[in-house]
């Protein structure tokens, strides 16, 4: 499918579902719509993923299937500096896609016009209506299911999930994705947007996933929400942790990361508690163990200094560890990469 | 306010939202719809609530300013047998007080006769709209905050709550009611109805209210919901954990549970376990600990065995215990309700 995604103004360091996309998607990525940096290409900011010319609205983009809203203004909101470009893709027939908490399907010059131009809207953070408590029945389908767990918000969990995916598949485990937030499930084109679901449902909306996948896979890499100790998160993260009834845990976090991000008053704690306060809060509903840990060494200066990083949060989850960013799946053991595979698969 | 509860064939025993409105609410209860125990009194089945007559529908019942709908069929449906009543009281200018998942208000013949009648429909299950995320500042409230947590959901924790703050309450102490369910809602006539918000809300739908109420007590006891480590609801537990910062919390259980209600594949860890699952989970947000604990001892059969139950969990739980229903807030300290209001307040 090739699609144009929306990045107004913030690309690419407040564009994660953009950048996300451009990194993992299969979709073939067209244009990026971004009026500060018109006439520039994706290559200039990043290297490392797919390339894109970067345009300034929609009636620069060349034909596409889909527009995607590709950022996420604090709110959640839709931006009516954006109304033409949607606008413009829908009198072309595109598709929308978009992760706002603002539903497009809910506008009603949007409606409208998806309807006379044959366009579908998939707000992807609009749960299904089906949703429901969970069974406890996770535990029983054939894939041994796997989770990335942090110690706070924002480390890198969805990078690493699929990361770590990719380089499953590469050595050709049977991998299935499960994906919970916004960008993971534009990324795989299906998911429940676990932390917009009811409450009671939190559980049952990853078991619903896990369960509908479950007999297709050798594994399925669930991915983490949250921390179990957050302020204002931390019921996504144990309800997705007790719903997938994950059989291995991936820990991950950000080296120097001291305090949660947004509420820096809240200390994290030291990294192996977390790792007992998972498996322990895990073992009456499925027992569990931190089999490996993904940092997230983009803030830390140079490879020497990241692999002392990564020894360090190794020794402190007593499990290997690796960024699966920084360091690539196909290099030798010293980037603890095989070692983390190893322990997964 | 003087009130109607319609408890259709479940009266009382699968009429927790009835029986908890008459144990506990201010309400003036003139009737309790039941037309499978019409003609006789409350007080047949439950010695120890108010006394109200059982009448067959609405139209039997006295004067009254609101029909409050006492039950929830599985699923939360509405029963197409109760519209005659709803009609019925909306007829006579009755507001409307309903904790179902079908909101009564979006049904249109229900609507359209509460704007004739110029009457209220409040369906408490409905979340309010400005819900967000938590900032992390419940801790800052003058009150000292008090939470029911529980080995398992249904063990009592609603009832527990209420009748602790009402012992307080009688001693002299200054305590508001946090209610997180619906019946508590329906009892205090306010509250957030935490198990219906979107997860990611689930801490801030607490914290709002600590935060409303917090400087206007001196203590605040927080209605508990579920078990954190309950297959199906952890998420709900955990987000009013972190949310409420509770500063002490009061443990629950019932005599001889052994699985958890529901999911009887799924065995209850020892309780000891549950101190430390508690008070590790919530230490990295809020320091706590677990002071009290209130056994549920319905389904022992005499007050002797109940007084034996309740030791041994008091010694497992390493605190003093009581049950706040089986035994009377003035009584001596055999029953350990007075050690037990002393370590909370």
């Amino acid at each position: 499918m090739r699609v144009a995604v929306l990045a107004h103004g913030k690309f690419p360091d407040r564009a994660k579902t953009a950048v996300g996309l451009l990194r993992h998607s299969d979709y073939e990525i067209e244009a990026v719509l971004d009026r500060e940096n018109a006439g520039k290409q994706v290559s200039e900011f990043l290297p490392d993923v797919q390339d894109a010319p970067i345009v300034a609205e929609m009636a620069d983009a060349p034909e596409v299937d889909a527009l995607i809203i590709g950022i996420a203004p604090i709110g959640g909101g839709f931006d009516e500096s954006w109304r033409s470009d949607v606008r413009n893709a829908l009198d072309r027939g595109c598709d929308l896609v978009s992760g706002l908490h603002y539903f497009l399907a809910d506008d009603e010059e949007f409606a409208d016009l998806a309807a006379e131009n044959d366009c579908d809207i998939w707000d992807v953070r609009k749960p299904h209506d089906d949703l429901g408590v969970a069974q406890g029945i996770s535990g029983e389908v054939d894939a041994e299911v796997v989770l990335t767990v942090g110690t706070d918000c924002s480390v890198g969990k969805m990078t690493a999930t699929v990361e770590l995916l990719e380089a499953a598949e590469e050595r050709g485990a049977d991998v299935g994705f499960i994906p919970t937030g916004q960008t993971g499930i534009m990324i795989e084109g299906w998911g429940n947007p676990v932390d917009r679901v009811v409450s009671d449902f939190t559980a049952g909306s990853v078991e619903e996933m896990v369960v509908e996948r479950g007999d297709d896979y050798d594994y399925l890499f669930v991915e983490g929400q949250g921390s179990i100790v957050h302020p204002a998160y931390s019921a996504v993260t144990c309800g997705i942790l007790h719903g997938s009834m994950a059989d291995k845990l991936v820990l991950c976090h950000e080296a120097g990361r001291e305090v949660v991000h947004g509420y820096e008053d809240f200390d994290l704690p030291p990294v192996p508690e977390y790792v007992d306060l998972y498996e322990d809060l895990a073992r009456p509903v499925h027992e569990t163990e931190v089999v490996a840990g993904a940092l997230n060494t983009k803030n830390v200066a140079d490879d020497a200094a990241a692999r002392e990083a990564i020894a360090e949060f190794g020794e402190a989850i007593d499990a290997p560890a690796t960024d699966p960013v920084r360091f690539d799946g196909e290099e030798d053991g010293e980037s603890g990469y095989d070692d983390v595979l190893e322990a997964i698969l």
